[in-house]
């Protein structure tokens, strides 16, 4: 038995009715084959959403009728219906490297059926750029912040906006930018009240927090 | 002028108004007169809530009108009146020397008018004890989960319940605890979805996501 | 002389002699046909168990007679007849992740003759799953814990048995857990009493723990 | 009510039941009142042993018919009596400086009714000392080893005896011994088998990993 | 001899030729009369200017006739004359905490003649005060940026101005600000072009660097 | 839409108009076509100079028209013309494996038509090296000093120059020097005044920062 | 029997047989009387040379026969007769405030008999006051090169001299310096042969090393 | 040019008049022509011995007349006439994964005339290994002593020996090594007297040490 078909045996089945969130694949080490049998028993057995996080194309290719976003390395196989009355989820990001991570965000939230609107390539070293998008940042019921290197972004959105904001700290970056260590401090570190953190370049788990901020309105 | 004075005249009034937050003062450093000249003056300008952090007994004594939990080191000069239709923030700790985090947080909603229900001693080498709470879970609209050491109780929690989690780790422990940085860890690669983190020790912190969370529902 | 050449005239026949374990080689960085050698070697000296770590298929190959895990990459070449009498290992772990290094222990224990219990899959997100396993861990004289990410499974393993745990933190995960480094903190100041820790991916070394330990009781 | 008056109302009597240990006062931080309140308590509740842990001279004083070791700083209201027949706990310390660390576990040992052997000063720089009390490492079920600086110890004794080693790393040092750092990552990569670690300074926890170790051998 | 006194016939009457900076005092673990003797003696010499910095109350009632800063714990026993052709030094400050920093910067540049001009108090959680502050900052020929905890001011700033920004980190900030670490590594990795950097809390250091970029200019 | 196409979109054409530096092309991770469109796009645009840094010969070859120079990884498709009247930089570096760091520098400088001298292979290990290079370092209106290790030149030349010196630390070497992190404290903590510093590697934002110097003296 | 009692029954009187250096006492952290008692009873039994390191003024105030120097916290209780014939130490630091730990160094040196000779103050910022100690430096048989904040001096005199270079780093610094780290990786990674390093501020380590060195030599 | 050419004309012919050593060539991330050019323009210039360390087989290819160590990746092209009137260096190393830098240290010592003894896989787990080797050790004049992991061998070998012994931390190791951290701090914080350390792996510099140790006693 490889390690791929252990995993196999141990899909989690019960997790959506406990928390509200079906089991997810996380692509990153495991064969295409593997992740392919995974989604497949996840859609028999009416799973919603179905999807895989962490994806190559060769994923991708064992999965033809799923959508895979390559920058998100995202593979979806069932999204959710649309649920707009959550409210917007607003993903802002501060430089095109940090893409990937906000779009594994994006994606996910999409795949969940919430609304979200992508703004990128606001970083404070032009902070006219976040500024000029004051309206969007406003239609957020909660803000994901992506931002590496000095991650300043979530405290200048912070101040700006009243909605939870959760931060990613990616690990773009080089030198003491340390994988993300510099990144991830500053957001805990932030000066401006409102703010909560995820794992480094952790999309996929902000998306988690920003829809469970949804439905805690909700309830 | 001492950085005492300098401090009393730099005051944000306009802060609530951009984030609905209420400037708040951090006593940790400041003299009892500089906190006092500073609750009084943002008492004076109508601000509701009115509180200072981080307060010792001789802060206090300069302030005999306002409310001081010794436990918490919070002084509320001035509560915003009781809003239980934001729904409760459950605020649980895994041990007593967590406490004085815990009720940082659960004091700051209290004097913002958020409902609150501490529950203490919850640590998962005893796991019983959570589960014994599942009724006080199930209540929440927000769980603040406040622990030290290896603050393994955010994942536990967060698998038992669908509100979002905040962890507070805190630097109870000693050895390779390293002032809290074990538990922050920890919390961050936490394996259950909807976690976010704040700053070691920072219950007040927790508190102003989980008010953001629940007025994010109530837009 | 390459430095594979070097390894081969170094091993310690003396040591099962002084302390019970014999030699085993560590496959990680040797050539097929030096760790092939080794293992032939040792056989002939008749060492019991015959065994190599860290072992790739290329290392299998070269060794046609031993059997070969490749999920725990372990190769036994002669293994030690079963020792029921000493008591259970159960080796618990929290995620599919964690199998290779749960796999490299109950490997170890196997061709030692200990009786071992895998109870795989029960990470502490979904607290359930360990409560349910209540019974396979009451019968445990010794529990190995593997656990990556925030590794609290330990602390809640050693809350509910009276036997030594023995922790194995593993570098799965990403982001803030540095390679096993949050897991190791973790399970270092874990809170329940009765826990100790080998270092990070090391199922060989627990294993080799848990033989001390069952023999121990048998003085 | 004060922080101490919270830790009053929380001591869990189950404990025992389930993991074999009683609950144990960890002193520091608290009252000498709390201390002694909480001690009388658990005679009150029939625990047995009763016992604090990290007391100085003023918890003595409060708690007058206890019995106190001021190397150990360790308070012990109530001893069980003692069980030769678990067989012995070596203590092996590097220096007179991890005399503290060791007789917080001899203390704890000897509460616990456990019999121990303290060999101290068998620092490996003079490795004559340790190999001079080869009968006494031998006569040992379990040898917990206490070092700070670069604490090459525990290697020495694991490649010596065939029981487990339990080493506990000490904050004993300056400079690049960085508060016991040193010392844990020493232990945790000793080239010898047999040996687990426990945090930095935790001659208790040693202790208790001690006699869950005994008590596996006798199930 | 004590440390001090042997401190005292060690000062380097010759730095200023060949690098145009006088010796300066550092106060901090020096006694007040060692100071005085120091500052003493420099006056003697005609050194220009003469100050000590990291200096308390009791330093500066030894030298009664030198201006003292309680904020800045600065000590100027002569001042240059002012130098208004080199341009204008602009400090910011994120924080009221940042002042004593800060004001070690513009005192260090008012004892050697620089004109400055202090610009506090505009943390980027209100980023409104740092854009209404633009024509300040645009009269500066060099901005030293002074901020703890996140320290995001700098690459705000350096993108609206066209000169350098010397960062200065403070150890402002807990938990996971870990005495300045969080912003040190911050202004490393601002996303900005044109800022360098000095050490945690070196008002001092960053005031020589921006007194010789504006000597530089005028060679 | 590639990760590449995205960046594509996202050209700041302002940039140059706020700060006085035109947008540059980061090479590292974007594909050869990509880095060849952007700068097609900046130079269609009129922006001046025109360079993409960190690329490699495969970058080079889809831009035959750009000046590559391979030590730097520096493709410089439009340079300024030369403007002595700035003064001129000194880039000095310690061993020729910081080369590729020193020469970004120099690259750039040239790119934006500043005269620059490097001063290479002048380590302190052989310290007439750097004094018989004093007369170049005494034209300098600023000093760009790249070393690796323990990092000593920025201080020796410090103490040699007035003029700004701005380290660059590189993660030249193997072991303690831990990517660059040993020679990046050791410039922060320079003993000698006049010293700020960059990221690790960031010979292209130590141009940029000396660049401004220049510039300031000329406002 | 407190700590300090127990110290005292553990001296090894054995130690200069084996590796020529009698038994030293380490003073911080034992009693006046503890110390005095330790030197007391090394004098009865003919050490040589005997004394204490890290000691108090109360420290040397119970032992009024000894000589103490208040810099190096050095008590000597007595001294070996000069051995001029061993050749002579150098012992050099950067600053004064790297002098108590020098001067524990050469305190050490003087109480085993060897000649040493302390150049002070030669930090590198004045390079010139390095290069006029030519002569100083030439005359040794070893050097001791003490240095804290960036530690270059060891690698500048390893330049200069074709002895053993011993590098000593110092907790001399702040902010970025932690605690002496920055010189320690200084000093492991310097570019010129010949240095080898001991602990931060572990001047009576490199005293030793120096001996052992000069002793090699008449073998 | 290449950065490999910029090498070749750097080459300091004038280091073995200063400090006794000639140049020695880095051969990491050098191409083996360049390489072979600079060992032959040692040679050419009379300098010896002539060699180059961290080289491929490739590097060996390209000088064939050299002799090449694959173990210690060391190419001499030239070694010194044997100097057995120095003394002998023992280089002790803990286990085979150490054999590399411990032949990078033989091999240095080799090309330079000196005399040395290897004495292999004597780590302090079969304490009975190194006490064997007793003789050969006191045959040393310097003692090398090459470890990884927990690194305790320097400690027991200057505790039997009364000559210098320069320790040389290794990166073998996983998990809690960090790449050497755990020998390098252990080696640091080493209990026994007459210990200092160079750089991790860095055989090359601790047989240089040796050599300057040695030749110390020849003055």
């Amino acid at each position: 038995m490889s390690p791929d078909d252990a995993a196999v045996a141990r899909l989690d089945h019960r997790r959506a009715g406990r928390t509200g969130e079906p089991e997810v694949v996380y692509g990153e080490g495991k064969s295409p084959a593997t992740v392919a049998r995974l989604l497949a028993e996840l859609l028999a057995g009416g799973s919603c959403p179905v999807l895989a996080t962490r994806c190559g194309p060769a994923h991708a290719a064992a999965m033809p009728d799923a959508e895979y976003d390559p920058v998100a390395r995202l593979l979806v196989a069932r999204a959710a219906a649309p649920q707009p009355e959550l409210g917007t989820v607003v993903v802002a990001c501060a430089g095109t490297s940090d893409l990937p991570v906000a779009r594994e965000a994006t994606g996910t939230l999409g795949a969940f059926g919430v609304t979200c609107d992508l703004v990128a390539d606001v970083g404070v070293a032009g902070i006219h750029r976040v500024l000029a998008e004051g309206d969007r940042l406003a239609g957020a019921s909660v803000c994901i912040v992506v931002a590496g290197m000095e991650a300043a972004l979530p405290t200048v959105v912070a101040g700006l906006v009243a909605c939870p904001v959760v931060g990613v700290p990616t690990s773009v970056g080089y030198g003491a930018s340390f994988q993300g260590l510099a990144a991830l401090l500053g957001m805990l570190t932030a000066c401006a009240p409102g703010i909560s953190v995820v794992n480094i370049d952790n999309g996929f788990g902000a998306a988690l927090v920003a829809r469970r901020i949804l439905r805690a309105g909700r309830r």
